[in-house]
């Protein structure tokens, strides 16, 4: 385990190497290979259901990762099926993308969540257990802030399109405004280059859930007249409550849960 | 492939050998194994990336499950991934019942769909290609009709633990009624021995959706002062829409779709 953290931190640290298609990251899937499906430990819920629960719904309010999925996780993350999954995500959502009359009044949103949905932070989460170490909203702040977040290369193919087709993006994430600037930065740096509106949490906000926060924007969204065609984040928290959107798609992501 | 059709037939016709212990299922295991995870075809979408896009609800309206996927979807639901997964939904589904307080009106229900919830149609779905061909009414009533359907063992034993907190259990289905004296048979011959209420579909609910006709009677529920505080399905439709329960389960299906 430390010589996985000391080569995770190694690999990853450097901005140069923050992307997917870097040949270290994938000697680091090499070396999480041999464990893939085995969910680690052996005793217990199986790493996989445990996904399972997880991607359904079914298992909320958690707030690490079992540690004896740590492996399983992040082979998922920096191995090809976390890719895959995306993918079908992305073919749904374009599918139904293209199947819209988009109106005259160019008031057509889609919303796009940012983190583990626009943005990646694997790079982040690789040097934290992929979600074993608690949340710490310090370190990953610093992080932020090094604007070196590559984009979900899926997520990014799917903005462009839906750009060509004419309809507006709305960023809706729980990043606080102080990190405005970096967020916007780091979105433009990697190839999300126009919005609506990237809407940050203020510090009132912060005694909101998720839930409440994202339903109050949208409902915003609505009254201001948006039409909220399509939605698509990370977390059910980004998906359920008040105006989700005419439909909403749902990236994988095993490492965090966000109520 | 017709190797297979007949030792699934043979194996899966006698009464007797509808459940999942027995040996000869774990022989078409043995046999499916070769190609578990390879996605069968190995063009095009990976088959853990399809159930992954079923199972969050990303992808939607289908009618059959990839060809290609038949192998998959087969091993998946003879194997033990399955059953495991089923067994983390029903852990979390009793982690919930036993923190809750019941109220002293005797109006706590919890709703448990029956097809694959309830009652497994494995041994029917097995002698179709595990959802491979087009879902046939007619054939599939006629299998409902033998009350051969075993129990999924997992809900069994959440149905006796909610039963035994003092849970009032309401099966709501998208059955007819015309097949109530066989399914409330087959439920009792598997374990489920008691209930508040069985609500099965009438003809004159044929053109609802089943969001919209489960809708309906979860709000007829509420109307006549019971308190949904549990719903467990394998379909979203069974999971979304009005008064859903105040929380839910979503088992494994990735065999069919119902919207």
């Amino acid at each position: 385990m430390l010589l996985f953290f000391f080569l995770a931190s190694t690999v990853l640290a450097a901005k140069a190497q923050a992307d997917f298609n870097n040949p270290l990251i994938n000697n680091l899937i090499y070396l999480l290979r041999p464990r893939y499906g085995s969910g680690g430990g052996g005793n217990g819920v199986s790493c996989l259901s445990w996904r399972f629960g997880v991607e359904t719904n079914n298992i909320i309010d958690w707030s690490t990762i079992p540690e004896k999925c740590e492996l399983y996780v992040g082979n998922y993350m920096l191995g090809e099926q976390y890719r895959k999954d995306s993918e079908v995500v992305i073919k749904e959502a374009y599918l139904y993308a293209t199947s819209l009359n988009l109106s005259k009044d160019g008031k057509d949103v889609w919303i796009f969540d940012i983190d583990e949905t626009s943005l990646s932070n694997l790079p982040y989460y690789a040097r934290h257990g992929f979600g074993v170490e608690p949340f710490n909203l310090t370190s990953f702040t610093e992080w932020i802030l090094t604007e070196d977040a590559p984009a979900l290369p899926e997520t990014l193919k799917l903005y462009k399109s839906l750009i060509s087709l004419g309809f507006k993006i709305v960023f809706l994430s729980g990043r606080y405004e102080k990190t405005r600037s970096a967020t916007e930065r780091n979105l433009i740096y990697v190839g999300y280059k126009a919005w609506e509106k990237v809407l940050l949490r203020k510090d009132s906000d912060k005694s909101a859930s998720s839930l409440e926060y994202k339903s109050a924007q949208r409902k915003q969204l609505v009254k201001d007249g948006y039409s909220i065609v399509g939605n698509i984040g990370d977390q059910w928290s980004d998906l359920l409550g008040t105006d989700p959107g005419n439909r909403t798609f749902k990236l994988p992501d095993p490492m965090y849960y966000i109520s």
